[in-house]
Formats: C-alpha cells, structure tokens, sequence
C-alpha cells in the first residue's frame, strides 16, 4: 500500500464534504502534507476550536459562539420581524446583503416527503411559540418566508403560512435577478416576473 | 456580525484548500458544524494524526508514517528501476494503476522559468546520487521519466535527460487515452499517436 492509514484516512475524511470528490479530498490531502505550518496545523486547530464553541442557538437556530446568538442578543435588532429561513447559510447569505434588520428563525431544512423530512423534524414548533407569544412586550407584527424557490421550500411555506395564524406572514419577490438576462431565465421566474410587474 | 470568529477563521482556512473557493468553504464549514461527531472532531484529529506521523521519504520524496517509507523499504519492489515523478500525487496514480513495481523518486515539481522553479528546488541532486551508485550492488539499472506532458514536465524531462548519463533513460508512451475518442484528441496528441503506431 503507497499511502499510510492516516492519510487514507484524511482523504477519506476530507471526501465527505461537500464539494469535495475522491479526486479533489486527494488533492486537498497532499496541500495539507505540503503545507504543514501554514495550513494543517492551523485547519485542524481552528476546528478543535470550532467544535468546543460553535453552539446552535436556542431562540432561532443560528450557529455562534453564544446562545442567544449575537443577532438574538443584539437590541438593535427589530424583535417585530421575524425572517424564517431553511438554513444557516441562508441567514449568512441575508446578513451578507445587510438588507434585514430584523430577527431570524432558521428551520433547520425543508419539508420533503421525499427525503422524509416531516414538520417534528424541523424547527416549527419553536417558531409557532416565538410567533404566538403576543401578550408580552416583544410580540412579532410580520413573519417574512424566505424560503428556496424550490417546491420543498415553496411546500414549507404553504404549511407555514396556515399555521402562523393572527400575524403578518409575507414572502420574498419572484423576478428578474439583478444583473441576469432575460435570455438566460426559465419560464416560471419569467412568468413571476411578469406577473409581479410594478407601474413606472 | 451574523458569523463568529471562530466560523470565520474555518471558513478562511478552508477555503485555501485546493477545489474550494470561499462559497464553498462556507458549504463545507456549515456541512462541518452540523456534523460535529461524525465529521468535524474525527477530521480535526485525523488532522493532527497526520501532522504528527506522516513525514517526506528521506529516500524517494514520497510520504508515508516512516521514512524510508512502504516503498523503499520493500524489498519485492525492484531496486534496478527507478521511476522519477513531479509529484507524490503521481506516484500514488501509477500505485493506482498498479503497473510498476520499481522503487520511485519525488522531483517535488517541474522546472518552470514563470515559477522560478530551478533545478537547486526540486530533488534533482538526490536522484543523480542514487543513480550514480552504481559500484554498490544495488545500481539502477533504467529511469522512468514520468514527468507530466506539459511544457514544464517535458523540459524538466530533457533537463534529466542530460543529466543521467551511463543508464536507459525511458519516458511513458504518448497516444489515444484508453476509452478515448479521436474526436476529442487534441492534434498533438494525435500526431504522437500516429509517429508511435505499431504493427499488429
């Protein structure tokens, strides 16, 4: 056998994550041997450390240092919106667009009977709960669905939608991305499109 | 900020892996924190195993736990060939393909004039030593130049080529790819094909 079990393993390890293939978990093995000092070392540290810190947050399912997390934690932050999103990653994406000032709740997916993934699996219930808590001082006034416009995310939605009774419940806008071609879109964003299209 | 430093420190580290830019760095470090115990912890120790056990052959450039490693330690590979290759990624194809059962050596790169890669960087020294040991009972007998066919790969092959001297110096056929079509063959590769036909 050319290579030690610990690096088999490494590849092996390292082929499990997204976008990473037999092929590409090799290559990134051999960077890691090459680089030792400067990114190995550093790499397995930094998620020894990710992993002792990193906690999911008890209020809307963000992953931070803290639980609240800093964006439940933070009073500048508009307890009356609530932006309910299928991941983590699409709460990074939103922060990144710095559009959204208000607070998260992260589903943890999407419905798909497919995949099996039923409503007790998903962080509903705490959400009904965070939304139905009227009486006090921080009630919530809108429920933005920000879920993928895919018919998972498009399913979670609907049953969301009939659960979140007596609140706001809105969705983001179907159209032409920014910067995108009409040539290059697919008939249903252009439909949307057309439908949802706003006077001058 | 929506994402600690800890996250963010992963993220960045990750990202330098090669096949990952940051979108998927940020994929691969949220598929990490999500599988804590099944991925996160045994790839940050798998990690650190490997930091610690795997060193560069003193011998051949390969890496293994030991040096001399697997392979220079074995005494059914045969001593009288030697294959030289640019990198350990290529050793551990052709220990793949599993057609060479000599003993290899690591340039640790190609000669490139853009890089700066000269002849001092790579293990050109090393290699023209154990050739020359010729007196010893153990004299390599041919050298396999299995330098990638690229630019670099082949004028690092005749840089070899002049240098080792008093031994049959060979290089890998050029031809059709197996399950290659000619339709897809690029004209150099083509035409190595038709120089090297052979009579059936």
């Amino acid at each position: 056998m050319p290579i030690g079990s610990e690096i088999e393993r490494l590849i092996q390890l390292l082929s499990k994550l997204p976008g990473l293939g037999p092929r590409s978990a090799r290559r990134a093995a051999l960077a890691l041997l090459k680089k030792r000092d400067t990114l190995l070392e550093p790499l397995a540290e930094a998620m020894q450390d990710a992993a002792r810190a990193i906690k999911s947050c008890g209020l809307c399912g963000n992953l931070d240092t803290t639980s609240p997390c800093a964006i439940c934690a933070d009073p500048r932050r508009d307890g009356h919106v609530l932006c309910v999103v299928e991941d983590v990653a699409d709460l990074w994406a939103l922060e990144r667009a710095g559009v959204f000032r208000g607070r998260y709740h992260v589903l943890g997916g999407a419905l798909s009977a497919l995949d099996g993934v039923t409503p007790e699996k998903l962080n509903v219930q705490s959400l009904v709960e965070r939304v139905s808590k009227d009486g006090s001082g921080h009630g919530v006034d809108e429920v933005i669905l920000a879920m993928n416009a895919t018919v998972e995310g498009q399913t979670t939605a609907h049953y969301l939608l009939d659960l979140l009774t007596g609140v706001k419940v809105t969705r983001l806008a179907h159209g032409v991305p920014v910067g995108g071609e009409l040539d290059y879109l697919d008939e249903g964003t252009l439909s949307a499109a057309f439908k949802a299209r706003r006077a001058l």
